[in-house]
């Protein structure tokens, strides 16, 4: 009764045994623990440079952390689970390809960022990194959502991942931009991967699973907590690796008043883009969180909180329109089918981020920051550029991101054509029943006790 | 198809834009970062006066900020999802108001707390206060669920934010009474607020909708969510803006075992009132959280822990007994009609904390609190008060409280009865379809692949 | 329509009433502040020691029991909610039973490990340690979910807290093992105690209630919300106690990687040992997460990030064989009946953490540890114990765990017989009709307005 193409019993647990097994190896030849994690060095730390415990990376950032954690397993997981037969798909392939991309990040970005004297020092900033990185992974599964198999997606995930790790190199170190909430790095370059990936695995006949490509009234309930999670810690996410003190506290406000001004722009829109004013729960689940989205550059700036709410109101509004009026074109026109519609919650709203950074970025004075400037933008602070050339810069890393993006998902894309990925069939798309043992739907009368029935079951029994 | 007086299509959108467009000019021409998150003012403070990154306000509060957030958006948001027609406008509409209340409060509460030269100066606290109100909003919130469009929500909040300032201004700084967590000023405000709008929208023919005025098993799973993130983090409530040190662990503790207390209560009563001893899960939604509410004001005092059980115990004992025997009291006899039952919740554990507030005040020494008298008492450390006209200015906090929950209630609940607001028909309410696009309940049958029919559907299209 | 025999009307509300008054006496006469909680105390550190706010213990460690807090809570409760028609008991049992046990750890564990002058003294950490204790009261409800009443679950929860307090003073005071994560303590404890308790309270007849003892779509939707919520802090649960610092961050980081190489390994063979490939949601729920009971013990050790993956990888494996092989001859050869497989994901994974924790500990040296020796093994680095001796320390340790816990629980399970504590009859198990009032499973179609409907009874209306 089962398909042998989609049959998963021998590929996915061959692969997953690879990675895993890779991954072991390169751990034990390349990581170790950085100097606060390390008892070693943290004590002579402490014993020779008097340093205390507080001052450990840790109690700065393993809050930011956890939530960050959250949104990547709760919030992106929980998120896709709006579709009405792919909610285990939804959030357990989220938790696979996010356990694979988290560690496959952690050596990538340990090699471009971290690396000293052949080994790749590890802490919770790289943890956070790490999370960031499948962020991004996630994105672009969001576009490809329910028409892949679990194997194409580690191999997605496999990638992207590397991508992910030289874009960032290119744009952070070589290019010297400042992205710290990831507008450019993990939303645009997530979201045009996706869709690139998407276009490469076009499918002219998917409306042989159109009925199952829509919500029902509890999948959308399910797909709100994630929808909250992210939109709740999405001023953590921007501020997890932010410098200290000021800077975090700036960039979570930020992004807190950027997403109440979109949260409202979102509901005006919804209601004024439907004929009879009734209100779409795609768009309260997706558009409401591209003011956090919109803020991921620019966020640690001094947008001043009025500036964050300008570019989360501008965010809800573009991302409402992109979901109304944009996504059926992608699809008719460009062949793009994305499923979450990530090019209205992550590609739009990322682009504007970056936008809204560059133009930040150049008008940036040390009057207005003080001795702060060093923090936000060292090389402005240090003479090596003028405010305006850091502007010039970060439009430059928007370019290269597309650019990327959009080159290395298609061929991605393509690549993940090879038939043997097991790859569902037209007619049997978002739907779990392919890659899992599925119970029924509910309960069955005869399952539910009544009251006259429990009764005599009870009499029976006594 | 679609109901005139309901149709939002103008309506709502006009109001979002207004009121956020308002929002971001009375932030741009009021608001400023504070010391601690503009970069020129934190480095100043870090070069001139020694201040190290650690000591920034933001890591003693953001991760209880972060629980309140979470309490605020899942924790109100879920809880009220119980109704079985009734989870996107429970959830998404305490999105809404909560993003628009957060904006105005923290204008509202700036212009009375956080003046200081013409500006409104924010920060993590400010952040927090603004969440505190909001959670007011949602309290009368959920009086009137069901009952209310979007648009007399907005103006709710808008009417409510304000009123909540002035009564919070009247509380702390003209009577200078202690209210850490908010007995008075969050619970007991937001409830009798909440019933007397309900009283004014008072409808004779609500039995019109009356099948829908319950909950269904997973709409009860749901609602749990809600209840689990309130119970968990109403600590992190409480103590969120006491004083450094022992002042947040004290409060965190205080509330921790009341609520465990409160929870025991709650099964007790639970079952003892029902004739056949089965429990009700509205009992343990809801009454298990009044121990929360109850520790509000007296948290960050000298409560002991075995104190704190006492007053969770009976707070649990009277939110049970309220659900069964008083709300249909208040239905039938006061013609308040509230839905959620924040009264049992909100109200009457509000008014037991604060008077628990008010004696634990009125007993208060030097010879217990030791140097710590000055963060939790600070007009009797200095003198200016005795302990007992401390604990008389406690109570007179809560009589002004009541006065000004109970007649603005009122007044807006009138207010609010202006039809263009579009409240849904007496027939129509407690349901989504009049505000959402609404898909099915259930997946059809024929949406669902069978074994057979998949591998018939997988021949035809390999 | 009820059966006497299960009515909780007298029964429940007495134990609940008698329990709670016991523990506030025993709160009252026994437990006080400690010196960070006082105000008194506090405020004279501060100012005689020099002590600043931010080193106050509560920054350190109340984000980490805030996580824990939510493992208990929605972790625990929640991953129990997959069966199909238990829900209500799932969730809300686990409140109740952790709300008494985490109050009755207080004082037991009090009374062995924060005694001081006749008083508990207790604190952020004793917080944790009691959220710790009630793990693994939960765990052993996960062994007998479904088949016991909330009376007899009470009275196991008096009972484990008492033996698991004496079992952790003897591992952690006697014998001077580690063991922050609780491998031993909470987890190996906790799943062997309560597959005793599930051996006492056989059922030969439980076939009766078979169609109730699986879950369906929706329940294995809501039980990956407690997966989830343990998987991500886990990372936290293990670092909540360890020495601040270093410490900390080097358990949190161990952790995180062994569940994600747990998680692949989960999948891996969730799909190799199903013949047509197809994953079970059973495995991931539940497999997934032994990473992270595994890590227990050794977790703040030098274990090494490769190192942890490799213990994650081998208890993904372990758990998901469990499952699949060892859980089906537990019931017909040893006559337990272990609803959640409770010995899969915590029995075997905690006693491999266990042997982990002890070769890991018997290979330590100064050279690695530097300083940080002291943090990690007392003992070791006072010279009173060779490393070796503290390995074989570490293993006693897990034997006295299971001596304790088979024991324990097999006398407990034959107290837990007595009739009147009224648990479910064999053919009304895995059912919340009989301890909850419980609505309908769906709302009605006439429930649901339609369109037309939705017209014709506005028209009336209006």
């Amino acid at each position: 009764m089962t398909n042998t193409a989609t049959n998963m019993r021998l590929k996915l647990p061959l692969t997953c045994f690879i990675l895993e097994v890779i991954m072991i190896i390169l751990f034990g030849v390349l990581v170790q623990y950085d100097a606060e994690t390390d008892p070693k060095k943290w004590h002579l730390e402490k014993n020779h440079s008097g340093h205390h415990d507080y001052e450990n990376d840790f109690y700065f950032r393993y809050p930011s952390f956890q939530d960050v954690h959250v949104m990547i397993f709760v919030g992106f997981g929980f998120l896709m689970t709006f579709l009405q037969r792919y909610g285990f798909g939804s959030v357990a392939f989220n938790l696979l390809i996010s356990a694979f991309a988290l560690q496959w990040a952690t050596i990538m970005q340990g090699f471009f960022h971290f690396m000293r004297g052949g080994k790749i020092s590890i802490g919770i900033e790289s943890m956070i990194n790490a999370d960031f990185c499948t962020g991004s992974v996630l994105i672009s599964f969001g576009a490809v959502l329910g028409k892949t198999s679990p194997v194409q997606l580690l191999f997605m995930a496999l990638f992207e991942v590397t991508l992910f790790a030289i874009n960032e190199f290119i744009l952070l170190t070589v290019l010297g931009a400042k992205d710290a909430g990831g507008s450019m790095t993990i939303h645009t370059f997530g979201a045009y991967f996706g869709l690139m990936v998407a276009r490469a695995l076009y499918r002219p006949n998917l409306d042989k699973s159109k009925e199952r490509n829509s919500s029902v009234y509890h999948s959308d309930m399910f797909a709100m907590i994630g929808t909250l999670y992210l939109w709740m810690f999405w001023p953590s996410f921007n501020s997890a690796i932010t410098a200290h003190g000021d800077d975090q506290q700036r960039t979570a406000m930020n992004t807190y008043y950027s997403l109440a001004a979109c949260t409202l722009s979102t509901f005006a829109m919804s209601s004024l883009t439907a004929h009879d004013g009734k209100l779409d729960m795609v768009h309260i689940q997706n558009a409401a969180l591209a003011g956090g989205v919109a803020a991921g550059t620019a966020g640690e700036m001094m947008l001043t909180p009025a500036g964050s709410m300008i570019v989360g109101f501008l965010a809800g509004i573009i991302s409402v329109l992109g979901f109304k009026y944009l996504s059926p074109i992608l699809e008719e026109k460009l062949k793009i089918q994305d499923t979450c519609g990530v090019h209205n919650l992550h590609g739009m709203p990322g682009v504007l981020g970056a936008i809204v950074g560059a133009v930040t970025a150049a008008v940036a004075t040390k009057e207005v920051y003080g001795e702060g400037l060093a923090d936000v933008f060292p090389d402005v602070a240090s003479g090596k550029f003028t405010a305006s050339a850091q502007g010039v810069r970060q439009a430059i890393s928007l370019a290269v991101t597309l650019g990327m993006a959009l080159v290395g998902g298609l061929v991605v894309g393509f690549i993940l054509k090879v038939p043997i990925c097991g790859a569902p069939a037209d007619t049997t798309c978002f739907e779990d029943n392919i890659y899992w043992e599925v119970p029924g739907e509910e309960p069955s009368q005869e399952n539910q006790l009544t009251g006259v029935k429990m009764e005599e079951s009870e009499k029976l029994n006594s």
